[in-house]
């Protein structure tokens, strides 16, 4: 029996969540938050960090490392491409969204969201611009250049490039934030279809109840 | 052709230097600094990071990502383990020893050896004393627990795992900065033990020459 660690509202424990959608992938979650002082959840996790995974005796963190556990463990709907080079692109994409993009973006969702709604403080407004114009641009005109005009990052199966990449800017998204669809039309698109997805939707439509949008 | 872009005193270059020295792959390599406003050099890491590396007409970056892909595409004398348990094991150590080892341990290498030596600035000793006796104790205490006696982290070969969990360290070494062998003398005895292997030491012995030291 497998068991996910970690708040949904992640971009990391979204990411996750949608992995464990696309294989089909029974499993328990509980929503752990990050960095507990918790002893028991640092034997799972040792930094304290969400997601974690618990499979049998086996335990794991680390979002990414998590995704290749699963798609080695049960191969059966890739997360990944199989081709060498497909896969080290795969991988490329998803180590952008988990850290560039998840430092600009999900750093707008803290300002913006956490910030008021969670720590009753003001968000950093001079941050919040310069993620928004300068950090995010060039990662959306060099994103710009790689998505593709319709389907996925490889092919019309979704995979983890594709919701590595998204992840953040739904967060991003609660805070207000959409990418420019006049500056950035294919990033724009390629984002919507990745929300519209059987593997996404669910997940989103879930965490709207949540939070009472 | 492989040719590996990227300044061989970096932590991750030196880690892919190591990758490729393990699997006694030839290639050449263009000694790039970082974030480098290159606009061909761009092209093939689009952050203008380093490492990076060309495989014919193949372009990846990011340390892990390309010692995957290596993995992948050159199967022979393996670099991470082939059970999914244990490999994903070795990815979180490689993702502990490339984010937080990385940040705390390279810190202090680029406070107390990049500032004054390249950028002719005083070192932030507060952040200094902060990485070193608040960041890495509780890193070192959970390494402590996770180094074997003897040998590697997945038996007698030298792996990613543990090249990634060193290579800071070593950086941190050139800013006189050694893991305390009082206080964690597995950790302490691992390092040197890498730092020994036929695959680092003639990097090291290199890197030194170039130092002057």
């Amino acid at each position: 029996m497998i068991t996910l660690y970690g708040a949904s509202l992640s971009p990391y424990v979204r990411k996750t969540l949608v992995a464990l959608a696309i294989k089909n992938l029974p499993f328990e979650q509980i929503q752990q938050m990050p960095f507990a002082k918790d002893a028991e959840y640092q034997k799972i996790s040792p930094l304290g960090k969400i997601p974690a995974l618990k499979d049998g005796d086996f335990t794991i963190s680390d979002s990414a490392v998590i995704c290749q556990y699963l798609d080695d463990s049960y191969p059966e709907l890739a997360l990944y491409p199989s081709d060498p080079q497909d896969k080290a692109r795969a991988r490329w994409y998803e180590e952008l969204g988990d850290s560039q993009i998840g430092e600009y973006a999900s750093g707008i969702f803290f300002q913006r969201f956490m910030r008021p709604f969670a720590f009753k403080q003001d968000p950093d407004e001079e941050l919040v611009e310069k993620l928004i114009n300068k950090k995010l641009p060039p990662i959306l005109d060099y994103l710009e250049t790689e998505v593709p005009a319709q389907g996925f990052m490889f092919g019309e199966q979704l995979m983890i490039a594709d919701i590595a990449l998204c992840s953040s800017f739904f967060n991003a998204g609660y805070a207000g934030y959409e990418v420019d669809s006049t500056l950035w039309p294919g990033v724009s698109a390629f984002i919507a279809r990745v929300k519209s997805h059987p593997a996404v939707a669910p997940l989103l439509a879930a965490e709207a109840k949540t939070l009472g949008l």
